[in-house]
């Protein structure tokens, strides 16, 4: 019971920083926030933030742990029968059904879009990141799937998966920047993420063939 | 007619500097052998090396150029009514058959192989390179689909034959430090990227469906 009120305060404490420190880096740049400044804002001490975020790109990227283990369990626990492809979709899509709904996520996406855009050293973490997912996607199916190490098919779809991630995202990410308001953009995301998860789903064999001429 | 036999013998010492650094790189290692010593070894001057490549890794990636362009030129050019997943397997495959049939190509390729095993900065480069063909590939599908900028789909061809090609290519070169013969490797491949490219044509509606229990 107080292990729980505690691990409540904690996790709080850390949304706490991460929010405080997402406005400041808004705000004033990525560079130009130290991290005492943040821990300073948030009314707790340096020690604290670098209990709760090894890094100062950590306070930036603070949910990708959480979002990293969503995608793997929606994935694991999907219902028997179902292609991992369809579990995925479920995940991601609800993910960007989010930006309509919520107006809250709406601001704070636009702040994080800012962000990134403005430095390549998050950019970079971004990247990284995402090729954490791929790895972490692939090994869950390659194990499931029992794949032979010459079979590349795991990492195809994983790697497929997050380029239709990445391409949703900077789709948001630029019509924030446009000011288009959360809830037009969110249906357009979806939309788009869909049409390319429909072409992953189907194939490629149809696709682009070449006009006569 | 000057100017051809000009240009051909400006090839043959871009490819015989080229060869000459890959011989020494893998036997040295690659931070260990300067360009002055390939110059030297090559029977030319350094500002010769330098009119070739720009950079030393260029030396190591002497093909890329030539390896973007017969990509882009072998979708670019299928026969009309081809989709362009089938004519970049026709370019791909036939890459890496050249393994099994000439020799040559096999000790060249062993070398390269242990170059790029033991430097984390060729490995990062490559990954540029291929980055690159990706968004070379990427342009031209939707040049000509005219795809919509909201559009993923010409991206998640382009990067999932990468993929294919990236998976490949590891495939290969881990053989090759294994010892296994290229007439053994090659076919190897090819099959291996063929079951890939397959998945990717036929689509992954029906791939990876959870067992149940």
């Amino acid at each position: 019971m107080v292990e729980g009120v505690r691990e409540l305060k904690k996790r709080e404490t850390r949304r706490r920083i991460a929010e405080t420190a997402l406005r400041l880096f808004a705000g004033h740049g990525f560079d130009a926030v130290t991290v005492a400044e943040v821990a300073r804002a948030a009314g707790v001490t340096e020690k604290t933030v670098f209990n709760h975020f090894e890094t100062k790109e950590d306070l930036v990227y603070s949910e990708d742990r959480a979002f990293e283990a969503e995608l793997l369990e929606s994935v694991r626990t999907r219902p028997a029968g179902e292609p991992a492809l369809a579990a995925a979709e479920r995940f991601l899509v609800g993910r960007y059904r989010r930006l309509a709904i919520d107006p809250a996520s709406g601001d704070r996406a636009r702040m994080f879009a800012t962000l990134v855009a403005a430095s390549p050293a998050l950019r970079a973490r971004e990247r990284r990141i995402h090729a954490r997912y791929a790895d972490a996607l692939c090994a869950l199916i390659a194990a499931e799937q029992r794949a032979a190490p010459d079979d590349m098919r795991p990492r195809l779809l994983a790697e497929a998966l997050m380029v239709v991630h990445g391409e949703s995202l900077a789709m948001m990410r630029a019509g924030l920047l446009e000011g288009t308001p959360g809830d037009e953009l969110g249906p357009r995301a979806v939309a788009a993420a869909r049409r390319g998860l429909a072409l992953l789903a189907g194939g490629f064999a149809g696709y682009a063939a070449r006009r006569p001429g």
